[in-house]
């Protein structure tokens, strides 16, 4: 992997991710694949996806089953969602399964810190992390895997604690640096400023990647503190629940005032959705609970996604950035029509 | 709406709808849509379908309903399976609302007699439907429908009742005949022979429609006896439940033999589910339950039987139905591999 900074505009960051099986260009949102599918989607749905894919490494699924799981030094012993089976994951089998899906980018295994936490809490949880990040390395190279690795820096939301895990980690030298335990039920100011403290202590020249985030708002805000890459299941999830984004806003399809809109969600929008179906349409579909209506709600959300970020792409290319925030904000303050 | 009849092949029958909105080459097999939708597919997954469209009447979804429904010479009251509401529909009703839909056939209300029942049962039954296809014709006329409308020949299993029924309707002049009251739940063997009894009493110069008929094999009978389109959720449906049709046979994918199964489901299919897809992974999104399951084994399904119908089509037009009709059962003894 090749990461080139093509031009920054204030702290927003242009840049180009090279693979063998293809270029990215950043900032990028990834939409979430889990369980083997991006839920709501055929593989040929996905708009300018190419081929690279990134995995996590388990670390924060694990984190999210809550009471079933047992972590030790070791690694983490959990019951599998699917079937039950009791499951052993540690950096060195995180390793092993992400080389086997010879994912692009393999992210180390680590502890997603809970929030809140004590300060102690949120400490030892980023140590233990910083000696799996040094383990995750350790198999990841053992392996001989030839993608990339990238980091994730913990430490809740004390800047001392972000500071050693990020020095640490970069003392180890990873392809790209995270910004893990964030999107985890903190609010939005506190989002921005964990973000806006963490960014300059990584390096220049090395993707970053903001994990789990989020609204297209908080997409927004990352990349104007410097964030190169997110991902979230937020278009895909609210979509099979009717929330659909806008340039105008936020629209819950199932509310009774679109029962006879023949509008298209967005008029402004060029995907198949808005070209082809209304609002009255997504409604009742929405409310018989027909599989085409998670189908079309999460074609619209996706591709909302990736367009602002190529439009958030062709700011930052022509040094405008600034406008196309205010423009974001002014939009969604006139409301959906 | 123009029927050419091309040729002929024993009973078999290559022939040609043609519409305003498109042209339509038969023997057909309609995929359904219901609650607005095709469900599993978007309307760009529907290979090979032109615009025409096809409605039916209520009479059936009526019948469905069972204990719901109340039955007068006037009409239907029942409740709404959405939202429980009191709906009248009545030839009249029905002539209107498939004029609102501007389907290119619209279908006769008619009630679809219930099997088993006795033969005065069906007799009475039988002679309603008469007077509400008079009825039908009537309203059809009355509000200047100019797409074409069939009529639907009841009788249950009774070769008399059948005859009157046929006469009577042809007498009153449609566009084309339906078989109904099949497909309720008589076995195999009595549907083909009921479909051999009935083609004969229609006219040669107008397609015939099998109602809600169903499996392949049951298609390739069909055909074999003079029929020229067809209808059946069961593509749709079976598919939802992990019902899959290939060149040899039935598959079930949740069976876990096919786990760990790298074929494609038919390696002779050239639609988009087999030509990406394993049924390994059809198996796991099936025991997972996602929607994505749900999609390609719809899109299969559909393509299957749309497929069976172009070859049906090619094998009548060069005067190979018999070999087609020998091979398609051989294949299936040969088994899924």
């Amino acid at each position: 992997m090749q990461f080139e900074l093509i031009n920054t505009d204030g702290q927003a960051r242009r840049g180009r991710l090279t693979f063998e099986r293809g270029v990215i260009e950043t900032p990028i949102f990834m939409p979430v694949g889990t369980v083997g599918s991006v839920k709501g989607l055929t593989p040929r749905d996905l708009t300018r996806w190419k081929k690279p894919i990134l995995t996590d490494s388990g670390g924060f699924q694990v984190f999210s089953l809550a009471e079933k799981r047992k972590i030790t030094e070791k690694g983490v012993t959990f019951s599998s969602p699917v079937n039950g089976d009791k499951v052993f994951l540690s950096p060195e089998v995180s390793m092993e399964i992400q080389k086997a899906l010879d994912s692009d980018i393999a992210m180390i295994f680590d502890e997603c810190t809970p929030y809140p936490a004590t300060k102690n809490q949120v400490k030892d949880s980023m140590e233990l992390s910083l000696r799996w990040a040094e383990r995750s390395k350790n198999a990841f190279e053992d392996i001989k895997n030839p993608n990339a690795l990238f980091g994730i820096v913990q430490g809740g939301m004390h800047e001392d604690l972000r500071k050693i895990s990020a020095d640490a980690l970069i003392d180890m030298d990873f392809h790209g640096y995270a910004i893990g335990g964030l999107a985890v039920g903190e609010s939005f100011d506190i989002r921005n400023e964990m973000t806006e403290i963490i960014t300059p202590m990584l390096p220049q020249n090395k993707p970053r990647y903001l994990m789990g985030v989020g609204k297209p708002q908080d997409l927004v805000e990352g990349v104007k503190r410097g964030v190169d890459m997110f991902d979230c299941v937020m278009p895909t999830r609210n979509a099979r629940n009717g929330s659909l984004w806008t340039n105008f806003g936020e629209l819950k399809i199932r509310n009774a005032r679109y029962k006879r809109d023949l509008k298209p969600l967005d008029d402004t929008c060029s995907c198949y959705t808005c070209q082809n179906f209304s609002r009255s349409y997504l409604h009742h579909l929405d409310k018989t609970r027909e599989i085409l209506g998670a189908q079309l709600n999460t074609i619209h959300n996706v591709h909302y996604y990736l367009n602002l970020m190529t439009e958030i792409r062709e700011a930052i290319s022509s040094h405008c950035f600034d406008d196309f925030y205010l423009n974001f904000y002014e939009k969604r303050e006139i409301g959906i029509n």
